[in-house]
């Protein structure tokens, strides 16, 4: 399954503040994230002052990349477990981060665009267990473990 | 021990451009751990476009803050395991991150001041073992348990 849309497109009003791919936000980092096949895909190139030592990205742009890159995974396979279609028009299912590990394998080079991949792993509950990874010149520098707790509807309407 | 400067202070120049902590990095945070006692502490306020839904701090910025954090706890760590006071002029010890393990225990208000506090729980060849938590409004909001790798002296020199 391939759809034209970002998950984040989905996102209501109220939750779509969020610094890293919150489209309402106008400051951040306005991160996509796409289906392709069997994976959900977000795409990024760093600016060269996102940097931790000369010429490599600073981990922790890394680490909210993949955290809100996993959120629009968890947030599929929500829609998948319950056997819906994420542009079916029914209420809105999204998760926040409950636990987070980021394995930082390698330097990642500041330069190219990166590349995140992620899939579900398991739905227990309000629970969605991820897997994601982070790629930069054709090699995962970054591989993250996530678990993501289904909100509420009205999580962030105020 | 209670020290007047930051442990990002003595980072050099070569790895001062770090986009959390680097006083040479003019678009970041500016992040600055101080000793206090038997822990390391820092302090920030968000803006107010780092939000997650409105009313909550991003996660991939305490994400990114909690990183930092900790790689001056380790730091600080790596002096005090080698017998040596932070600012003894010799060579600088530093680290970089192997695992970063975040568990967001409960949504972080925006608008409060943060305070980030470290402790090392470990010093294991070149991996330093740190816990850190993040506070706000008097609560703590998430707990990172973190292994940070000491890196050569000239990691980060082009």
């Amino acid at each position: 399954m391939s759809v034209p849309f970002a998950i984040q497109d989905l996102y209501p009003e109220h939750r779509a503040t969020c610094y890293g791919c919150g489209r309402l936000n106008e400051h951040g980092y306005g991160l996509r994230t796409v289906v392709e096949g069997d994976e959900a895909v977000s795409r990024f190139t760093p600016e060269p002052f996102h940097t931790a030592v000369p010429g490599v990205v600073y981990g922790g742009l890394l680490a909210s990349l993949l955290d809100c890159h996993s959120m629009a995974v968890a947030a599929w396979g929500l829609y998948r477990a319950a056997g819906r279609e994420l542009d079916d028009g029914g209420p809105p299912l999204y998760c926040a981060t409950g636990t987070l590990t980021l394995r930082y394998r390698r330097p990642t080079p500041l330069g190219p665009e990166l590349t995140l991949r992620g899939t579900v792993r398991g739905v227990e509950g309000r629970k969605v267990l991820v897997e994601a990874t982070l790629e930069a010149a054709g090699e995962v520098r970054v591989v993250a473990e996530v678990v993501a707790l289904q909100m509420p509807e009205d999580f962030g309407a105020s």
